[in-house]
């Protein structure tokens, strides 16, 4: 609980309209996509960069923790005030500043939605590739803070490549500006992509310089159907080899189709062992040929069957395909683990052999699919946590799907962040003086470690 | 003067073959492309991360400066020991450890020649963008140090959008890994981004882990002659608007084509004041219809003529115009200021009618060329200092160009880096309290101060 008086001191700097110790206020704020649940001490939404970094100054004074929150969609728990505190609720702080055409740049506020944003340049003949699946409600303060991915970052890269400057909120209460508008720039340390994938425990990113490119004049999709997840992942392999770089080169292997028999209407041939969804864009002219070249790379790797959408309705129907799975999950257990492991692309056939191994090893079903062109691979397991022993199951199956993902040349987490959620594995993906070198940062940074403290690292030992 | 005690072990640490003090050896690396000189006490061979990290464990404890250096091709003067101690010569770590094919990585030691490398994955039919101008004898390691650009940097991004990970050797003498092998990954801090562009301040790297793309099918060359440079820069800016981005966006002012044509026998007529070079590149049956866009576009503003290179020959003549400039210009005057500013690419007319003015003003030449795509403009402050008072002018003149510069919401360096040249001028650039959080990271990492000392920050007041 905190002092009446810091409340107080709060109020006069949000305002008493931008804070609330209401227990039922509380609550909305103690979850995020991982369904933990932590209780912040109170939640204050503040309008700009000045009261953020007073809060801040208020905070170090009285060591207090602030969690900062965009939307609350994250995988790895990183809004989640763990240590009480205060939570720090960025979705006012929501404005377009600027969309420059000409530069090929945007300025927003890190409360925008993501699809919000895309839609806005997409208005103006623009494109901002990242397109994590939570992208209808995630906010790009959230997506620069865990370095958000998605199907498209496959050819067009991740947030941090789109990120040119920031203005930041030291975890002191220094406002800050990092890097520019300008396409190159190279003057002192790149402390913009320290702050991304900084998961909030470096600062509070205030505001984001955006760098655009031209959308895409046009886009093909295509489904191809294959008897074995080894000839997909094969055809995957091929694809790239033979020099093409498709938009999205997405995945789902047979546990993945099993489910999605059960849980829709929709009808997979049972010879069908995995998936492939495939895009290409660019100029209208060379689709057709490209999405041809891909059908004939691909025909040696066991196909059952290919289609290339038509029209926006069978690219739809297409879609509808991969989209059904996340929403299937729960028809399997009710509880789900789900782990964004990443390889070399090359590798996902072992990963794939490895998962199977691991699943009818520890007797725990595990679902798999994802971004087959960069090797990102959702793996869901599913259990109820209700049976007596799982949990002790989960935490075996993890481990030693962690270990596989790093023996084959991977790491244990492509887009989600490490959070609380994978602190405890890091150390098998870091050797302790890379983690020393983190945390030398760290504590340079926020002395006190009020910001976002327990992330990351953990609590073993504090900062 | 380095103790003999201390010159003996590290003969024991490298062998006595590569290390010297001979000082016409030490001469040898007194110098960069900045021209200016600063004798080592020691020049170090070493050939692996081992060695160095002996090095440098013996620097601390000894409080000895060490200076990294891969070919001494900086316009900033990172590689120069401008506090004497050792310098630390990578050019036996030149191997390509690796060219993966099917996952598009490449892992090389940092003294590779960025050349040498490029063509050795072109072979494999890939393609690792970033051109610096002096890649024929650059090093990778040096690229990363500076996070080096080039022409082609328009399209593709520049060296930091092509590292995935590195071996790196600390200040302190611990030997990391950061990054990985995967596309995606975001398993705490990004030091692999924090360590690119560090200007070889904050370690020494050892080994890159490199990113590639399918080389492009074709290239297409374009000479685009303008009657204005303002008409020239809308040209670009329209060019842009119109979503095409180019792989080259190269200009020339009427300054630089004045000086090609008194040095070279190449003939430009009189009404030409502005030229772009344009390359697209792509699948061939798209590119002519892209040149003739472009070529449709650019009309309005005042083109005095076009030509599109039909063959490789025809491509080559266009070039030799724009590489004819950097040799042509010393027949201006001896000495050379190369100052690689960056502005919103909109606002290059306003940056040329600047540098006209200040070229006037101060009463030195001013010649300028370069990245029309990116806003990255060359500019050549030509003068010789023999004459008396020269200094203060060549002084007066950059000032005024990096205040008109970040007037234009541009930077200081786009390419080059600070060093020692530009140390001088970052406080015009960043705040003090961005400096500060700099320092806080290289004092955190560096607590001895050893590694490439005075560089970026200056030698005033320390680090």
């Amino acid at each position: 609980m905190l002092d009446k008086a810091i409340i107080q001191q709060l109020q006069q700097i949000v305002g008493a309209d931008y804070l609330t110790t209401e227990p039922a206020d509380l609550t909305c704020y103690a979850f995020d996509a991982t369904q933990r649940r932590y209780l912040p001490d109170v939640v204050v939404y503040p309008h700009n960069a000045a009261e953020i970094a007073e809060i801040l100054k208020l905070a170090n004074a009285k060591r207090i923790p602030v969690v900062p929150r965009g939307s609350g969609s994250g995988f790895s728990g990183g809004s989640l005030p763990i240590e009480g505190g205060i939570e720090l609720v960025l979705r006012r702080m929501d404005r377009i500043l600027e969309i420059d055409e000409e530069n090929m740049i945007a300025v927003v506020e890190p409360g925008v939605v993501t699809e919000t944003f895309q839609k806005a340049v997409e208005a103006h003949g623009l494109f901002y590739p990242p397109d994590p699946a939570s992208l209808k409600f995630s906010s790009m303060g959230g997506n620069v803070a865990e370095c958000a991915g998605g199907p498209r970052c496959v050819k067009y890269g991740v947030t941090r490549d789109y990120i040119l400057g920031l203005e930041v909120v030291t975890p002191t209460g220094d406002i800050i500006n990092t890097g520019g508008r300008t396409m190159k720039g190279v003057v002192g340390y790149d402390l913009t992509r320290l702050f991304v994938g900084s998961e909030g425990t470096l600062g509070v990113v205030t505001q984001i310089i955006v760098k655009l490119i031209p959308k895409p004049a046009a886009v093909k999709t295509m489904l191809i159907t294959f008897d074995s997840i080894r000839g997909a992942s094969q055809a995957v392999s091929h694809i790239v080899l033979g020099r093409i770089i498709p938009t999205t080169l997405e995945f789902m292997d047979s546990t993945s189709l099993d489910v999605v028999r059960k849980a829709t209407n929709i009808v997979i041939p049972e010879q069908v062992k995995a998936v492939l969804v495939v895009e290409v864009d660019g100029e209208p002219e060379l689709l057709e040929k490209q999405a041809q070249q891909i059908l004939t790379i691909v025909q040696p790797f066991g196909v059952v069957d290919t289609k290339i959408a038509q029209n926006k309705a069978e690219s739809d129907d297409i879609w509808k395909l991969r989209r059904s799975i996340s929403p299937s999950l729960r028809t399997v257990n009710p509880n789900k683990f789900n782990e964004d492991i990443c390889v070399p692309r090359s590798r996902i056939p072992d990963m794939i052999v490895a998962l199977e191994k691991i699943s009818s090893e520890v007797g725990v079903p595990i679902i798999n699919f994802g971004h087959a062109g960069d090797g990102n691979i959702h793996v869901n397991v599913m259990v109820d946590l209700a049976t007596p022993g799982m949990d002790e199951k989960v935490e075996r199956a993890l481990r030693a799907i962690f270990e596989a993902t790093l023996e084959l040349g991977g790491t244990i987490s492509g887009e989600h962040g490490i959070g609380i959620t994978k602190a405890p594995y890091l150390r098998m993906e870091l050797k302790d003086k890379v983690i020393d070198y983190m945390r030398i940062i760290k504590r340079a940074l926020d002395p006190n470690n009020i910001l976002n403290p327990g992330k990351i690292f953990g609590t073993d030992g504090g900062q």
